[in-house]
């Protein structure tokens, strides 16, 4: 087998919707980019998946309390918010973008969850200076740090792959995270594990086990290659890639991590099909790709 | 000025071949693809270029004494092998990898350069253990690095991107090569500083200090934002993407490096330029951009 060629298919019964080893998985709304907020809900209900990672733009379409009113309602958890930072940019726009993360801090309360994923931001157009877009990111979260946890939300660092460096993300490395997080209370600043991300990174283990108590969300899904036009996108579906999932579940686990699960994917190809189907593999590929081995 | 803006061209006069600025400065060939040895050799004759870094297969097509031949009665010095390396698979490919390694290791040699780069090799096709790639590849430069040494050839690490760990090289970052090259005497294994892979990791400062002596290469070019469609062809002119160039060269003269500054583009609009112009253009850009500042 060749790592482009999709893993197995689905098993003609699929993993039933009562199956207990879903406990614990999570779907990243994105993963399923056409669905709403209700879709999205009613799809995890239907497929026996619990929890569910929102994003704050389909939730702005119907805003924040009915939002959670048809997670509540559908007996269901939200495992994060996706996502505040952009937090790179000085004078006015910092400014704004730090308006935007306190809004976002509230949408993640008035959600009930206490996961706030933060992607940086990357360089400010036209700017090479990356160590003060560095400086800047840790400012803004130094400023919205307290008033996150006053609300009970925890701003959860993204360590982004490092080729989003100079457009997205600042933040590079887990160990990297680590340092800023380390520097606020626990209940404040977080990481995210999110296997893409960081599963090539020789010092990935060490730095899990020193994140303990600070893993604030574990995303998974697969590397790509050779990567899509567009690299947003090079993220697949467990199997479809070059990542070997167990040692990440074991090592997040070893750390003390006991939460979701989520998969989170941005892909043409997943995107382009039946939302349902997409659970149904998603399903199947988490236990046999992730949970077991 | 955004990133994305080609910086200013170069002025009506350029650079004249006797700039003493140009005394360090090497062409590596593939940054001019369409150029043979000989007339990569006399573009930098006309251009004021003194060392150039030569790649395997163009050498191959006249052999390595034609080609040493032809640097020599140019009055220029051979900066850099491009490349040995791949070295991640096991059994008879490794030990065909291996063999291979040594013929490059003596074009090395023939061609009176130190330094082969050494691009290490990604995972094998299907496999996702990196651990194993990783492994093998370490037990591949024990094998190789007595053999270089012998010859007065270093095996040059060079780690690449992350985002060419699956298909490329398993050596991702400064610090994951020193730990490997630090197992070997430092006149047969160093490592390759090349902005281009390195300009994201905020370890990069500690582990340039680090490197001193074992630094065997450093190397230049910009990145560049939207990646193209091909990842391997984001390797920009400088001044066309994200990368500071300046802390680059003050960090390796402060541990010690005193070779040559190779520039290495590998892009399709730069192919598609006249190589003279392009040699115009890089000679400029280096001085503004990277000598200066």
């Amino acid at each position: 087998m060749t790592a482009r060629q999709p893993a197995q298919p689905v098993n003609g019964a699929g993993v039933p919707a009562g199956d207990p080893r879903l406990a614990k998985l999570s779907l990243n709304q994105r993963t399923t980019k056409s669905w709403s907020v209700r879709e999205a809900v009613e799809g995890c209900v239907r497929a026996g998946i619990s929890a569910i990672g929102l994003w704050r733009e389909p939730v702005a379409e119907i805003g924040v309390a009915a939002a959670a009113k048809i997670v509540t309602d559908a007996g269901m958890r939200v495992s994060s918010l996706c996502r505040g930072g952009f937090l790179t940019t000085a004078g006015d726009e910092g400014r704004a973008a730090l308006d935007d993360n306190r809004r976002a801090i509230d949408e993640a309360a008035g959600l009930g969850t206490d996961c706030l994923v933060m992607v940086v931001g990357g360089l400010p157009p036209g700017s090479r200076d990356l160590r003060g877009a560095r400086r800047r990111m840790a400012e803004a979260v130094a400023e919205l740090a307290p008033y996150a946890g006053e609300r009970g939300v925890r701003l959860a660092l993204e360590p982004l792959h490092p080729m989003y460096c100079a457009d997205r993300a600042v933040l590079s490395t887990l160990g990297q995270a680590l340092d800023l997080a380390e520097q606020f209370p626990v209940e404040q600043v977080g990481v995210v594990v999110d296997t893409f991300h960081v599963w090539w990174d020789p010092d990935v283990w060490t730095q899990i086990a020193r994140a303990g108590a600070r893993i604030a969300s574990f995303q998974v899904c697969d590397f790509l290659t050779p990567l899509p036009a567009d690299v947003l996108l090079g993220r697949g579906m467990m199997g479809d890639g070059h990542i070997e999932f167990p040692p990440f579940r074991r090592a997040v686990a070893q750390a003390g991590y006991t939460g979701d699960t989520e998969v989170e994917i941005f892909n043409a190809q997943v995107w382009a099909t039946d939302p349902g189907q997409v659970l149904a593999t998603m399903k199947e590929r988490y236990i046999r790709l992730v949970l077991e081995g």
